[in-house]
């Protein structure tokens, strides 16, 4: 079996170090694993070329390739080029014609075309030119080592100017030098499940894995995510133990998977509502708003969400929902029976099939020996006189506790209606 | 000018290069900026035990302090206690009364145990433990070398985890063992300005700074965030000199500006509805919830925000809203009538003094030569006749134009009633 070559990504700049997001790692890291070729590794480096140039060095002794990006623009503080030429001890060379270009496309431009712009028409002696369609500075691509099987490539750091060139050139040579790999992922989605007891349950595969087997368990608020991935002799293999592996997946999370393969828990949902041909509305209380929002993350929800009530006051619980007073008194806003309540008077506003609602103490404020913060109370209202509902105490902060509430009442609508459809 | 010390942020796990997107170094990178400690280099690594301890060990030899997230689960692929201790050559202690605390936090749940998570309670020689308040997993501060020079602080991986222990105990760790830093920062939000208006407008400031200054210009869906730090001689001088560039900030970009040192969008307009002592209620259709969702992000939202209508169908903006149906045959939902009869509805509705409504075509679908997606009509009624709205063409995907339709709706009212209180 062939070895997967060790990818590093190198992102170059003081800025990415001074709190600006970098979204290069995420983008380039999904498009690499799609194509069975993960990201080894991912460095952000500030403007020190003697550093740059360790890491480069660093990153093609111990694996294959690197994807350089950032720091070749024009300016005092682009550096990477004269890295990459410390690194590989290899001389940059001037293009004229690369700086003619370069002219060219500046002069498009109102500004004084500076002096600095020389430095761009630098190239790694050997290195390929990659044509920036919507900047100044091009990019190289140096193959060397035995029969070319290392890689250097160096991008420009714009988002814009960076991805065609990634996925025009770079990508294409990187399977074509390493061949297009023989490698299958599986991903499971699953929600009402700890992450310790997914992974305890997941243990048969994960504990033992077999030559060319990894996975990935992953949590967020009330979802976890598993990731199985197989690397064999051919794709057709692969593919064939893929799915072995998916088979033994579901038996050890069975119920608790909603979804695979990107699937999000709200698009799950709609998928059984609109089987079902059901409609939605919603009563919100303490999350005020983000269920109905996250429902509609899902493009086409419209077929199937009517809309809700942001219950925040007591008052509109009353007005809008009917939710009675006497109940409220009696019980609180926060308990099983106002949530009922919600529920119904949300399906009944919006002639909805179905009716969900949440009501709950998100804290910091509010809570009480007997009602703590993070106390939620989720209710179903359904058609006749079906209902169902559930109680939660979740403990972290007002955010979590929010988003928390919302994957609840998504899970137990799924739970609820996945069962009778 | 004293030098500041090398911090290395390393996170860890396979699944950051597979495509999930990491904040952490930018909201690390970030706070330690602002404190005049700014990252000196940032790597993600894989679940690779050997390669996390060889580079635990590098940034600690050419460095001072190494930060760790990620791999202090309870599940086979949680390694990085593991690497810490091959890496310092200080061995892992179990420690009973911290297994303890976590069977206490996770039987409050109704899941079984898993006995995995006794992996948790085993700690570094010598190591502080942090408390995690929102997880099982505690995190780990370990201070050696010379006069306790070097750190090392292991924290879980999830920001809502790791963000807290980061805030309250490693942070004040390294502003206690590397000093108070001579510098200052400024953090300045703006919102209805664009990220290439208020670069140009800041350019008096950016283009030529001075020594010691650095400026970072951050931009996410409708807001403009610029950072102005300084440092020099002394925290005093650094005050002053910061006081004198947030002055002419202001006079750069005015009335852009909506907040302060980490003020967000919904907590400004918070604040200006409580000192008018007004109440608010929102009418949604293409953001469904999102507004009133970030509304009530901010704790204490309840003396303000009362709630409000998710008028997804056209059914409840009639039903619940009061909106004529002679006004949506006429002019459909997507229309500055409509926003305007939502906005009045919800006001009525709720018996607020204000409405706010948004109807839009968030997409990908819904979209025409007339109404394209992007299209958004946001409304306000006040008290009395008082009414206002505003028109908008944004262009993105779905999730996008949803955020920049919420961000447009809470600035239009910052400015409309702002002006009043």
């Amino acid at each position: 079996m062939k070895r997967a070559p060790r990818i590093s990504l190198l992102c170059i700049g003081t800025e990415l170090l001074r709190g600006q997001l970098n979204t290069h790692e995420s983008k380039i890291s999904l498009a690499l694993s799609g194509h069975g070729l993960p990201l080894w590794r991912s460095l952000t480096l500030p403007d020190d070329p003697k550093l740059i140039a360790r890491e480069i060095r660093e990153a093609l002794s111990e694996g294959q390739a690197a994807l350089v990006c950032g720091g070749l623009g024009p300016t005092f503080d682009d550096l990477t080029r004269e890295a990459a030429s410390l690194a590989l001890e290899k001389p940059l060379v001037y293009r004229p014609e690369l700086y003619s270009a370069i002219l060219r496309k500046l002069s498009r431009h109102a500004f004084p075309v500076a002096e600095e712009n020389r430095r761009q028409a630098f190239v790694l002696e050997g290195a390929q030119v990659i044509e920036n369609e919507r900047g100044s500075a091009p990019g190289q691509l140096l193959a060397f080592g035995r029969a070319g099987s290392k890689l250097l490539a160096l991008l420009p750091g714009p988002y814009s100017e960076m991805w065609p060139m990634f996925e025009s050139v770079v990508l294409p040579r990187l399977l074509k030098t390493y061949g297009p790999q023989p490698c299958s992922q599986v991903a499971v989605h699953m929600s009402g499940i700890p992450e310790s007891l997914a992974d305890e349950k997941l243990s048969g595969l994960t504990r033992r894995p077999k030559p060319g087997e990894d996975f990935t368990i992953l949590s967020g608020p009330g979802q976890v995510d598993f990731y199985a991935r197989v690397r064999t002799r051919s794709r057709e293999l692969a593919r064939k133990k893929a799915a072995a592996l998916r088979k033994r997946i579901h038996e050890a999370v069975g119920r608790h998977i909603f979804g695979e393969d990107g699937e999000t828990l709200e698009s799950a949902v709609g998928r059984i509502l609109r089987k079902g041909r059901l409609t939605l509305a919603v009563a919100e209380s303490c999350t005020a708003g983000l269920l109905g929002a996250r429902l509609t993350e899902v493009p086409g929800s419209s077929k199937y969400f009517l809309g809700g009530v942001l219950a925040y006051s007591d008052e509109l619980k009353r007005r809008a929902l009917g939710v009675p007073k006497e109940l409220l008194s009696r019980h609180g806003a926060v308990s099983a029976e106002c949530a009922q309540a919600m529920a119904l008077g949300a399906r009944r506003l919006a002639r909805a099939s179905i009716g969900l609602s949440i009501t709950g103490i998100a804290g910091p404020g509010g809570g009480g020996p007997e009602k703590p913060v993070g106390l939620v109370y989720i209710g179903i209202s359904g058609p006749g006189s079906q209902q169902g509902g559930a109680r939660y105490l979740f403990s972290g902060d007002r955010q979590y506790v929010r988003r928390r509430a919302v994957t609840a009442a998504l899970d137990l609508l799924r739970l609820t209606v996945g069962r009778r459809t």
